[in-house]
């Protein structure tokens, strides 16, 4: 008899701060926990469109924000992680989730995500550069002028639309999510264990 | 010498569901920690209004609060708390905001506040309503007729709205949020232990 292992869903936009913080340790949480994981890169902003918002609710409501920066700035100290704002923030992090998405499956997957979040807020380089991505995906072994190909095709663009539809669906309006195989939400990086323990709960 | 013990400032909003979560537990954590605690009831409204939003953000973007009430289940359940989702959905606080604001050193304040938030989401009654708030004061032994009348005096008007201005000028922006002698803000129920540990850290 082969024992199911849970699985989590992790729902990530390349632009958001939070998904930093989730992004570099999801991995390892769910490998030490036995749990499956998926990577699910999406973009928030049409589903912030949709709520009437042209930008980050960070950069549309200004105390928000404020604390927000200062909050990561926290956060990150503790997590020993390295922060810088991006500018512009958010990011423009469409051609990096398309080829994330593309790659779901892939092995590197994982370790491009980090990558490309470190880029971003760790060293505060412009992750819409190709050529940025090109690097970090031949870092990664990976056949960076095809991956770049498979990222401007029609397939993947529809791909990576029907995902941001499939996060609504999933009842997603933030990132990170965290959603467990019988429709769990869980919302912030704040909720990554309480997500891991429903996960397990299901099984035990 | 006395050693100076450090002090919590708790904002809270009596319509706030994560304000309940934290306002049953914050006097026992400080205590338990050794800080002393300053209760500062405010009104979100007047700060939601001048950006832009007419009632509650978990009103407007219906997704959040799905999310929401489904986190505070959870939450709730975690805590031992009962949950029962007000109609309407965010309760007028106004009155109780002002006798809590009118008594805030009050020695039973925290038991104050606590029977209101109870009454609200643990048994889904009527906040605004000033009978519900003149027996609430009976039972901890308060002048529930002075309670009020003084609550509904121009000094305490007045001094209710400086607490919202001074909420502002502290950087906050929803409630919960808890303020550090030194200025550091917290915000949700989530930060308490952050906010704790930030204030203890000042003294050793």
């Amino acid at each position: 008899m082969t024992l199911q292992r849970p699985k989590l869903s992790f729902w990530f936009d390349f632009g958001s701060t939070y998904s930093y913080l989730t992004a570099m340790r999801i991995e390892t949480v769910a490998r030490d926990r036995g749990l499956d994981l998926d990577w699910r890169p999406f973009l928030l902003g049409p589903i912030f469109n949709r709520q009437g918002w042209s930008t980050s609710p960070f950069n549309l409501y200004p105390a928000k924000g404020r604390y927000m920066w200062r909050d990561m700035e926290r956060l990150c100290e503790e997590a020993g992680l390295p922060l810088v704002q991006p500018d512009p923030f958010p990011q423009n992090g469409l051609i990096a989730a398309r080829i994330a998405h593309a790659n779901r499956r892939a092995e590197w997957v994982g370790a491009f995500v980090r990558a490309v979040f470190m880029a971003e807020f760790g060293e505060g380089r412009d992750i819409s550069d190709p050529a940025l991505l090109a690097g970090l995906l031949l870092d990664l072994g990976a056949d960076a002028r095809a991956c770049l190909a498979e990222a401007d095709s029609i397939e993947v663009k529809i791909g990576l639309r029907a995902a941001v539809a499939e996060a609504e669906t999933l009842g997603i309006f933030g990132a990170p999510s965290i959603v467990t195989e019988d429709g769990e939400l869980y919302w912030g990086n704040d909720r990554l264990e309480d997500a891991v323990e429903w996960a397990l709960r299901i099984v035990t």
